[in-house]
């Protein structure tokens, strides 16, 4: 059975700060937690409700009760399994291929699924502003189905790193020109904005191309979501 | 300021057998009370903390004090507006365009966006099985930003329906041809399943044409979330 002290630690990485100081994070469900067993990521320690999964996995996990296991959780109802992974030493961002940058992406569900898109869409390095939502929060770790665990991810500040990039930079905006006429290059970095305010106009200053997502029918939507957005324009890439 | 009665009427329209006893819904937030009292819905009564908006909608506004918003709101910080709505008269459905169905989509916020994608790509028409989540639901309508006012929404038996449909019946499956070399009819049906099944068995029999959407890189990751998908997907069959 697992200790007080252990509790006390790993209830403490449901904070930014903790995460990072402790270099850990956590995962919750049996699939997340097997993908990220087969995954780089070093396993800390899997607490498990499940006497045949703490049997079969001796080695790194232990037994909770489920009442220490709903002190621990962020889930509202947890589901018998809490993962405690290392968090991934950064790998090199790769410059030949396409890259998808985000600038104060703050929805976790919305990180996850970019994530996840990413993984689908063969894309290697995402790198994300300072100012976007944690990687390692529970929420975008979950919307992400393991995909984190192929996806390299890198918080930089990304002006530097656009001003720096020797790339085409790719950009969404309403007036862009409409994607499906658009020659797209074969690499370059596609900048994704915030779910309120879009591309910051300080991010804005480095995109070399302006694309848009046509819209058909009456046109009264407003806007799209990023993550489906993001969606779009990824299949807009692979496909040209 | 709002009675007693009222606040326990309002608070009974969290369920959704109650928002169908009395027709109502409840919606949160200022921009999307302003697009539906623009909208064709009918407004039974808005509720706020802001006393220059009740004074200039006095018609159709009460004041009420942030204590008894709390106790109705389904948000943990509620933004000061609270609009309740008569559930909209089913429009027909028109069968000279592509229809979006949903089979069994149980996420609040995955069918909020598909609702935001329809009106995005021109469809006026959304089905709905009965197994998937009310479209009333509050989360499902805070996701919809407005554009549950422009889709027309109808939940039926699906089988039923794609039985007696002439139309082509398109759905994504992993083996499906691939979406980029189908040639796509141009109107159809095209059918979205549940988060984690899919589309069910009984509802693929009436599937006419399977397609898929190609994946890139090492074709690591396992599936594409129901609301990007669908985005990927409206954007092929308007860009064909």
């Amino acid at each position: 059975m697992v200790g007080k002290s252990q509790i006390k630690l790993i209830k403490s990485l449901q904070l930014k700060k903790n995460r990072i100081q402790h270099q850990l994070f956590v995962v919750e469900g049996l699939k997340t937690i097997q993908e990220l067993l087969k995954s780089s990521f070093e396993v800390y320690k899997v607490l498990s409700t499940d006497e045949d999964f703490v049997t079969d996995h001796e080695e790194v996990s232990e037994l909770i009760s489920s009442a220490d296991l709903k002190k621990i959780s962020s889930l509202n109802t947890p589901n018998g399994y809490l993962g405690v992974f290392k968090m991934a030493k950064l790998g090199t961002i790769q410059l030949n291929d396409w890259i998808v940058a985000v600038d104060t992406v703050q929805d976790p569900g919305n990180l996850g699924t970019i994530i996840r898109l990413c993984d689908w869409f063969g894309i290697k390095n995402l790198v994300c502003s300072t100012t976007t939502v944690d990687c390692y929060n529970p929420k975008v770790i979950q919307a992400t189905m393991g995909s984190i665990t192929r996806v390299n991810i890198t918080y930089l500040n990304l002006s530097e790193f656009l001003q720096a990039s020797e790339l085409p930079i790719y950009g969404a905006f309403m007036e862009g020109e409409k994607v499906y006429n658009s020659a797209i290059s074969s690499k370059g970095i596609l900048v994704m904005g915030n779910e309120a305010n879009g591309i910051s106009s300080e991010i804005a200053a480095f995109i070399t191309k302006k694309i848009s997502i046509p819209q058909f029918g009456d046109q009264t939507a407003e806007s799209l979501n990023v993550a489906t957005a993001t969606a779009i324009l990824l299949n807009e890439i692979r496909r040209a």
